[in-house]
């Protein structure tokens, strides 16, 4: 574990998943649920719930560091998800702190979509024992 | 609209809701989805994905402020929320700056769960056109 | 019940059917769940897993022997499932064993598309108490 | 990748697995679904459906070999998947046949549960281009 590696997971963004989330977390903003309300926004077409690729970089995160814990978040979101984007959710460890009992890890955590641009960009904090 | 106005959404989440989440956004931590590795953990047993959680609050400021554009979220996790948790997710009102075209209006945004231990705790920063 | 009975059940797999299957099993294969990898990979767009199809005969098979056990099934996968195929799941008797107890049937199993094209090919056992 | 590499996936298979699975495939088989029928059934309690197992196990093969083709599945059901069983999925490679353009790889599969008894069996067959 190095300072600069980085870890990443992929997916498209379907229809299904953003009405579940909707379901899931009560969410039921019309840019995402209304394709009507939609189509006369500024966006023109249904987003995705942001959040969405958060639950993604923290995925990344269970994934490459079984055990460890999720202490905090901190997110932009700069561009929207859209319907149907393939979005790769991005961990690049910034810094390591370690002392006797664990490593607290300070990662870069971001979502581009396909085209490379960067949909939110921000940072997340994980600890784990040694 | 004033700072300290607080709005508000409760829901248990049940293991639906977090079989469904480990789907969208491919976080298969056995923290959540094994039993036998939970039962094993510091937690004794499964907790969900703190992201429902925030996922949450992102939907209590889409009902109440509608045609708003999410900025930004930062949070810490405090207290793990268990399977079966009854989760009030809070949105208040913090400092709203305003210019001629827009609201930019800043939330405390923070998880309860059914004892009154705050799960997770931060600021949100939304924009309201005007 | 006699030798050359074929049951079926038809559906059209949905991108909703593929990502929920993702969900329930870990099966995060890109090719099912990444459109951009999909694009680029030999099948150019997303295909569906094939196990939905399997699934697909266990149903008929539950269906018109309730209370039958399910032994075994043996598949070849000859032709992809792409998402928004029309599939037929067809289990036809082909042999049927009894004693004094039971009776051990034995199908021809396979999934054609709406082009008769024939994606899976095997055989399943059943028994059935008497 | 060398002879007797095993992998594996651990989830506990839940209610909600087993309903959206029925949704799926349409296997409404009451065994899985209807409490009053399966508690006056042999198994007293709901069981999984079996293929879940078999689609964790593809699932397993898709992550450790991403690009690969999965060729065949057979599976012997040796013991009921019961909801809220904890199943480890497993794939064991057996033999490597090898030519100029691709590796053909047979698997041994199989599912545990959490008391290491072996619900299922079988082999299963990928091609890898090389």
């Amino acid at each position: 574990m190095n300072i600069g590696d980085t870890f990443s997971f992929r997916k498209t963004i379907t229809e299904t998943d953003v009405y579940l989330f909707a379901g899931i977390t009560g969410d039921m903003n019309p840019i995402h649920i209304d394709r009507e309300y939609a189509a006369g926004s500024q966006f023109s077409k249904p987003i995705a719930h942001g959040i969405i690729g958060v639950g993604m970089l923290s995925g990344i995160m269970a994934r490459k560091f079984p055990g460890g814990v999720y202490l905090s978040q901190s997110i932009k979101f700069l561009h929207p998800v859209f319907i149907g984007d393939t979005i790769t959710a991005l961990a690049q460890i910034k810094e390591i702190e370690k002392d006797e009992k664990k490593l607290l890890i300070t990662f870069r955590t971001w979502c581009e979509n396909q085209d490379g641009i960067v949909a939110m960009d921000g940072e997340a904090v994980g600890l784990r024992p040694i």
